[in-house]
Order: C-alpha cells, then structure tokens, then sequence
C-alpha cells in the first residue's frame, strides 16, 4: 500500500497567494460591479519590451523551419544566453562567474523551491522574517523543518531572523548556526534592503561557520542606491559560501513568460563534493531546458535596444513606488521600502492584524493587497503594496485609501 | 555546517543523454570531416506544425500589447489549455477525466522526476526494465532506491519487470508488492506495448494491492493498433490508482517548446489524503506555469487545422520508423517495436554489449544510437534507434549500418 510524504500534511493552509486568489474572487463574485484595483500578487502590468517582442517573433519563425527548428536545448541553457548573462550581470560588475556557473530555468520560483533537494535533510535553514513563502515551505515539504506551532506559526527547526522597523529590516546573526542561510535582496515583502558592507558580514559569516548562502537576487533591477550590491559576488568570498538565484519577471516582465537562472560557483564545495556539479545532475534528470523562444527572448533583455526600454520600464514602475510612498506617509501611514525595490510595506493602522487590513481594504476601497503575516510571524501588523500597477490605477488605489 | 544530498553521490555516471552527449562530440571534434547521423536522442527534427506557429506569433503580439498582456498563469494552467486537453484527450476517448483534474507543466520530464515528491521516500517503486532513466533516478536522488550493485546495475529497493524478447516485452507482476509502479507504455525504449486487456489487469492488481500507476503516454500519438489503450483511464477502476502523464513533445514537436500535463483524478487518494491537492500544492509551491505562449501553442494542437497537420507529422516519423524496422530485419537484424511508437528496439549483432555497439555505430557508420544497457540492466545486448530523424537522414543511416 502506498504512502504520502506526511509533511505536505504538516502546511498550514494553502499557499499564500491561491488563498489571496480565492479571497479575491469571491469577493468579485459577491459584488460584481465593483471594480477591484490589485496590488497585491507581485505580477507586472506593462506589455514586454518591443526588443523582446521582436526576438521572440523571430525565434516563432524559426521553430517554424527545419533548417532553424530547435529541438532539446542543452542542459544548462544555450550558450547565447548563459554569455549574455555572464557578461552583463557579472563581468559587467567586476564579478568573476563565468558562463558555465549559470543554469538557465523556468523561473526564480522553481529554483528557490527546487534547491533544498541537493542538502541534506538534517541541515538547518534560516529565513528572514517575513520573507516570500516559498523557502520555508519547500523545505516543510522535505521534512526539514520540524514541527509547526499555530500559536507563534514558527517551524520548530527553521531560524526565523526577525527584519522590523525596530532593527531596521536589518537581520542579525542567529544565536545558533544555521546551515542555509535564505537571503532576498532587496527583500520580498518588505522592499528594504542591507549595504554592500553589511552583505559582506554576511558572506564572511557564512565562510566562518560554514553555512551556504541561497541569495534571491530577483529585485536586483530595481537597486537604486550606490552602496547596495547587485550581485553577492561583489563580495569578496562569496564563490565559497553562496548560490545566487536570479529571475527575468520583474526586471523584464517574464511573469508569464518564465524564465531566470542560478548561479553555482564551482568553488562551492561540501568537502569533495562539488554543488555544481550536484545540480547539474539535478537539472540534468528533472529538467529539459527553457524553451528555445523564451532563451531568445531573454537573449533580448541585454541587447542594447531592451536595455534602454526596460531601463524605462523599471523606472515606470518605480515612479509608481514613489506615489505610493509619498501618498501613503502624506496620509500619515508608517511606510517603508520602495527605494531599492518596487515593494511598499506599512504598517498597518489602528493595531489592525494583517488580515483584518486585507479585508478592510479590499471591502472598503476594493484594494487588493497582500497581509504581511502571509510572509511570517514578524510580518503581523504589517502589509505589501506593489508598485506594479499602472501608474493610474496605482494613484485610484491611493486616492481609494486616503478617502478611507 | 552545511551537508549535501547524500544520496546524489550513489547515482552512477552522469545521466544517459549527457553521456551520449559528450561521446558524440568528442568524436565529432576529432573527426570533424564526418558527418554524423543522429538516431540517438527522441528529439524530433519536423518543424512546428503551421497552426502552431500562427498560434505563437499570435500569443507573442498579445504579450507586446498593454490590454492583451499575459502576467502569472493559473497555477494549474489555462482553462483554455485545460478544457482542450480534457475534450480531447479524454472526453471524446470516453475517459471520465475533467479539466480540474489536468495539471499544465513544462513537459513531463519534469512531471516524471517530480511526482515522487509527493510520496513517502518509504514506499517502494518498480520499474519496467529496461525503462526511461528518470523514474530510477529521481528516486535515487530523494533515497528511495537502496544501495546500488555495480555488478548487476541494480538497486536494492527497486523491483525491476524485465521486458525483453523472452517474455514478448511484456511486464510480469512482481513477486513482492510494490507502492507505485512506473509504467511507460507504448515504452521507451523498446518501443513495444501491451493491450488494453493487459493493462485492465495492471489496473486492476495496483487496486488490489494499494499501488499508485505512475503512467507515461508520452508517445500515445504514435499508437497504430486498435487495441491499444490511448490513456489508462480507458480502464476500469483507473481513477482510483493511476496518475497519467503526458508530453506535447512527441505528438507536436514540443521538445525545444516545452508542455505537458499530469492528471492527477480527485478519487485517487491514500486514506484520506487527496493526491489531487497534494500535487496542486506542489504546483503551486515550486512551479509557476508554462508560459502562456506556450500554451497557446498547446490550445492549437488541438485545433482541426493542428490535428490534420500532426497527423502528418506523426505518420512521417512512423513511415521512417517502418523504414529503419524493414530495413535492419532486411539486414538481418533482429527488430522490435515501431509500431504503435517511434522507436525501433535492436538485438546487436555478434554478442556485442550495448556500449560496444555504440562505439561500433559511430565510430564505423557514423550513426549515432542509444545503448539499451543505459536503460536498464535488461536493455543489455539491446539498442534503440530513433525515427524521429528527417526521412533522408534515416535512409542514408540505413544505407551505412547494412554497408557494415
């Protein structure tokens, strides 16, 4: 007789953004004429870049003809892609990874997930707290993480690294030594970030007690500060301790698209063990490469025409971060992030739990938002706005709260 | 300190394809004035199909326009793409499937190597031997296979069905019982297959014994004969024991385009526990649907003009697959397979091994197979030739293997 993994039993609820999803819809359902707002889901509004466009209509020309029909991609992703990421994202930055420390996947979302399956078991992991869901809860599902307190709603065998307004959304170093250490930055939910000095006491940390470092880098387009580091390999050591995860959805609108990739230095070892070569025998056997039309569109994003027009795309979004910021401290909310990332986080009004603030605004200003408890226990008493609306509805969503 | 996936390090070599991989090009570098024939790898070689392109090109400008801008995707697909799968493949085959029991994914590679996630690493698998290396594999790497014998090429916890030309390819019960049953049928490698009454009594044993039927169909579209079943839950009581598989790689061309589905019947459940919203939960944790272009591609599959178009796709490669079949037996060649899928299956001549074969193959005809040997410990002596090649490659590699 066959027998489940017992630890999907162990998740509370569903996923977090399926329950907003369901919540969302129900309400729309009850109250058909209303007209929601949605600032929620972390989702981009603008079409793709016309450089983009391009390529991918070319690419469809092509799959289309024998003689330039692509059939499996290699592995780890064509080499046009894996040298234009290479080049543009590292070397650009005076970080030494080359082209074959990068694996080309379907998106950041898949590899934060799928990277616990090379550690072991018995490793430890630490999360910042709130943080996005899915760390935590790939790692429930392989059984790492302990048992589930609803009081506290903390894993027993996961380190939460509170980031509040009381530290500065700074994390600390944890009294007991974890093994992985998930880092996002600039962080999700938050859309606060560390310097460049304080992510290299990271990475020496790392080094010193001998924890790997999972480094979500997928806000890192949004960066608009200079003493913030784009990549973790700005910092010296990092080959050693640390595995960068990087998407295409936010800074180039791959939301349904999918694409992203992750960095393994071949340095990366556990004694002889060497991480990369662990993961290409992952991607290897469970993976069969990005589709051909998407690598050619993410080929795109660096040529010098989607530079430019995705440069105009961040900034658009940015622009709208800004309102939102300005808009919501003129109202005289508590407001932070929204510099170095296209996330806003409040705290919530009137000692309002998260979820009260989710269904008091979706109710009374028909704004949908995400509850920061959804991201962690530090995230109670706080909420996310996202700066990928467009620009007029992310100023009727403000006008929508400041009327409350 | 930070510890790996043990279990990574007992996998054997690097995986098939890879392997093959850097053999042919190590050969080609140091033969550069040969022309090689690949029949090695099942990647097609027909361009996408005409509606399918359309399609794409349509999707693609969609993407470039503000109000036809495609974000996130459902977590479990299109309803369009869904709705299609399930009229289609399902409904008019008189199969009791629903769309909400469709899974959309990235191809079923991914779909083979992840389903086991959401079993105990307790249970206990059998495969059909010889057999696609992924269902092995990916259960090495979550440590549900024992210890591996070098000598046999065989794991300690994993029952192996041998299929070869002794019991006519088909699979024999087990003699201990297993959880979950991998069955790939029409199969890769061998390209053989059992009746519908036979796999009635698979369906009808894994209900007797408690056993999950993890059953890949990614080759279906190549079924020629009546009496054949198009997906298990043409069988009665499938519902309750069988997760069906399928790929868009084979029957449209899909490998560099990437789509598959996984059904997953809500009656299929361990006590309590629906696999159905265990697998939606995985999805919705590690994965963030195929990308819309892709399943608009996968809606034209099933559009009239995409199926008159793949019907003729699918009868090129079968003409080639009758082709290498008449042609090898001409030779003297003992052959099977080919006829409800697009592999031939091969005795090598002369007590050669599979590998000696190979390197027998490209070194003296320049072709390029794969050695049935790393298919499993009964795929020794045995080996696959591919029709997915164009009709003229596949003739002239004919001309070269009976000039040997």
């Amino acid at each position: 007789m066959f027998k489940v993994n017992d630890n999907y039993q162990k998740l509370p609820g569903s996923y977090l953004f399926s329950t907003i999803a369901k919540k969302v819809s129900a309400f729309q359902a009850a109250n058909p004429e209303k007209t929601l707002i949605r600032l929620g889901i972390g989702d981009v509004t603008q079409p793709l870049a016309p450089a983009i466009i391009d390529a991918m209509h070319n690419a469809v020309t092509e799959m289309g003809n024998a003689e330039t029909f692509h059939g499996y991609a290699p592995d780890l992703g064509y080499e046009f892609l894996r040298t234009a990421i290479a080049d543009n994202d590292y070397k650009a930055r005076g970080c030494d990874i080359s082209a074959d420390e990068i694996f080309v996947s379907d998106g950041a979302k898949s590899d934060s997930g799928n990277i616990q399956e090379i550690f072991s078991v018995d490793n430890r992991i630490a999360v910042c707290d709130p943080v996005y869901p899915v760390y935590v809860d790939s790692n429930v599902m392989a059984g790492r993480t302990g048992t589930y307190d609803p009081k506290t709603e903390m894993w027993s065998n996961v380190i939460y690294m509170p980031c509040t307004k009381e530290n500065n959304f700074v994390p600390e170093f944890p009294k007991e030594n974890p093994d992985i250490i998930y880092l996002c930055l600039p962080n999700n939910p938050t859309g606060t970030t560390i310097t460049k000095d304080q992510l290299q006491e990271w990475v020496n940390y790392a080094n010193k007690i001998g924890a790997v470092i999972i480094y979500d880098g997928a806000y890192e387009a949004y960066i608009s500060e200079d003493n913030v580091a784009h990549s973790i390999y700005e910092c010296e050591g990092a080959r050693t301790c640390a595995i960068e995860l990087k998407s295409f959805s936010k800074n180039a609108g791959f939301t349904g698209v999918r694409l992203g990739y992750a960095v393994v230095p071949k340095d990366l070892k556990c004694g002889d063990v060497s991480l990369h070569q662990m993961w290409a025998r992952r991607h290897g056997t469970k993976f069969n490469g990005a589709p051909y039309i998407v690598q050619r569109a993410g080929e795109a994003v660096y040529s010098e025409a989607g530079k430019a027009q995705l440069k105009e795309q961040v900034a658009y979004y940015m622009k709208n971060a800004a309102a939102i910021k300005g808009g919501l401290q003129d109202a005289g909310f508590e407001v932070f992030g929204g510099v170095n990332a296209p996330y806003i986080w409040l705290k919530t009004p009137d000692q309002m739990t998260s979820w009260e603030f989710f269904d008091y605004l979706l109710e009374k200003a028909n704004v949908v938002g995400t509850p920061g408890s959804g991201f962690g226990p530090s995230g109670e008493g706080y909420f996310r706005l996202t700066a990928f609306g467009t620009y007029e509805n992310t100023l009727a969503a403000l006008e929508r709260i400041k009327a409350l």
